[in-house]
């Protein structure tokens, strides 16, 4: 079997785990699997290089800042090659440019338009284990790129599409994907398969396990994940294609995020174009628009409520006052005090009744909704950020999802 | 003009020191300058990364170490580039193997092959200040490479011969080339311009300014090199090709080194062969012999004396077990509290007096000459360590390096 193995930051963080995951490693040889390792950079070294970019300029130039994260990558690859080959095993490394990982232009956020692979496919012929810097590539210009947030994991996935690979094993520092949030909810039970469909909604939801971007490749090209822990090495959660099962489980998982802040503008008149402006206006300015309601109210005017990350909020409500002022709507207002709780599951697809039985398990918490979105695997309340806790523990008691499956 | 500027790691030391560089390489463009920078590793980075990978290998693939060191320049030309371009002057980083410094495979201390600097020109034609990291290349097999110790000075040297450029300014902690070393002679004076052939002997005798290897390069290649301080920013010391003067100096500087230690082999047989035996043993192990001596003596016996770094003394000796139970000698000895002290300068080759006056200036000063050894512009006697600073101070005086000249 060909494996790819993707080990975060926590699992390299300091010689000796990169010593415990060469062993690994190295275990994986011995059970004759061949293995392309992705890593990432050790501990906080991308914060402490952003750091230090931040204290050189006050904006730092987008292509250096590239340049410059990359060395994050390029120490832990040669270091984990050095404790593979301590250990007798054959090991060289590659950065995101010599494996092949080919990116658009755009520094900091590139996105993967090629992996070419063939230095990996060599290694790997010639007996060895390939470890490529993850996070990065090198752009159609030939300069050097970073995929952005969640990198590394898609570096894993896109590299184990490219090769065809048996399965992408990613190691962090939880050991799956469960329920709920243990530290929220302790009977959240860890997950042993998830669909990829399930994995998006988690991620796109406030699951912090995988990134969203990693997910929507691996679905794309039917890569098996397997997400596990680098403390245990116990197995964890498979991620792949939904199987149809005797009994599904209607719920696989409650998520919950507290990142976002809300913003409504009221009383907007109800004419078409006036939607389409708005999210073009937030768009243009780089925001994240996440949930979109949109109330019917009376009199030919409308409120529109939408979800966007704190981090934009500023930009979004200089889009805010100038919208305001261009269509007659009455006002704006927001409220960074939100969180959202989801429920996620394939099967609520063919059981209709999960939307009102969350809708009641909240009433009887006492927890108001203020917003709803919906899919075919989905269920999402936006509520007041201090019931968020008590919300994820009520649904996942109401939906039994402490009983194994 | 097109220059090359070269600035080692205290010059880039810190977020302050970078913003410094940034702005003296500004001004050269200011000034109509095309500008090519070349930058070694942030202070100590290089030594903290070695650390790291003792950490986790006890002995660190060769390969691996090469990508791992190569990340410390990566750090400082994306930093520098951020400084240059709040400036408002475009400047772009290359990594040695972006620059095309190709080299052969011998990691660890690989030898340039070729320059393509391609990249370079189209930055330099485009009006960016090119920025290149130091001590790096790609090797023929497409690995990545470094140089060795003094390799920045060497890329400096070489990109400043494959572009014809006008000057190469090696930028460093010291101001330029002294008659003496400042800390031993305070009289010590800085020399305005010194030959190739000079800073060679100086480079090979204890100077620590320029690297030998860079001073070969700029020799081969004819390329003018300036030494000057990333501090004062002063015009510092020319190291260029030997002009013929009215009335040239005869002695340029004094060096010293107490780095090495001294062997001798005992009563050696007096027969063809001998001594090739002895130095191919050594060049065997990698140990790099400097100074050899062999004194005549009665009896168709002789001894052999030589110098070798003090960090190659342990295989030395091992060496040398073999060779006297090989060779019938009687035995070896050896000394590592021995310094050298030469005098360099170019004028002495029409001077016959100088060895001469050496000598008599050492004897005058109760100083003991262990080894002599002489080339066409330098006279090197090995002495005991604690009289190398007298010996300094007392040649110094006796040849009036404190004059201008």
């Amino acid at each position: 079997m060909l494996i790819v193995q993707k080990y975060g930051g926590t699992s390299v963080a300091d010689p000796d785990r990169i010593r415990a995951v060469a062993e690994h490693i190295v275990r994986s040889r011995h059970n004759g699997d061949d293995v392309v390792v992705v890593v990432s950079a050790m501990g906080k070294t991308t914060d402490d290089l952003v750091r230090l970019a931040n204290d050189v300029s006050q904006s730092p130039a987008l292509r250096e800042l590239d340049m410059l994260l990359t060395a994050g990558e390029r120490i832990s690859i040669a270091l984990l090659c050095m404790a593979i080959i301590d250990h007798g095993e054959p090991a060289v490394s590659f950065t995101g440019s010599q494996a092949g990982i080919v990116t658009d232009t755009t520094h900091g956020k590139a996105k993967i338009i090629e992996v070419k692979g063939d230095r990996i496919r060599e290694a790997i012929a010639g007996g060895s284990v390939a470890v490529v810097a993850g996070f990065q590539g090198v752009s159609t210009t030939r300069d050097i790129t970073t995929l952005g947030r969640g990198g590394s994991d898609t570096t894993a996935v896109a590299l184990a599409a490219a090769l065809h690979a048996d399965a992408c094993e990613i190691y962090t520092d939880v050991a799956g994907v469960y329920t709920a949030d243990p530290r929220i909810e302790p009977a959240a039970r860890r997950l042993a398969r998830v669909s990829y469909e399930e994995m998006l909604e988690a991620a796109a939801s406030g699951g912090k396990v995988l990134a969203l971007r990693s997910v929507e490749f691996a679905r794309r090209y039917r890569v098996p994940v397997h997400v596990r822990s680098s403390f245990t090495w116990e197995p964890g959660t498979w991620v792949r294609e939904e199987e149809p099962m005797m009994e599904q489980a209607i719920i696989s998982t409650v998520t919950h995020d507290v990142s976002e802040a809300k913003v409504t503008i009221e009383q907007v008149p109800d004419r078409p174009g006036i939607a389409a402006k708005l999210f073009r206006s937030l768009a243009e300015e780089a925001v994240n628009v996440d949930m979109i309601v949109q109330n019917v109210s009376a009199g030919g005017h409308t409120d529109i409520s939408f979800t966007v990350p704190k981090d934009d909020l500023p930009r979004t409500l200089k889009v805010m006052e100038t919208i305001v002022a261009e269509t007659e709507a009455s006002g704006f207002r927001h409220d960074t005090g939100i969180g959202r709780v989801s429920l996620i599951g394939a099967g609520m697809k063919s059981n209709p009744g999960v939307a009102a039985q969350m809708f009641e398990v909240l009433a009887n918490e006492g927890v108001n909704i203020e917003m709803i979105s919906t899919s075919s695997i989905r269920i999402s309340c936006v509520v007041q950020a201090d019931d968020v806790e008590r919300a994820v523990r009520a649904l996942h008691k109401a939906f039994a999802l402490e009983e194994a499956s």
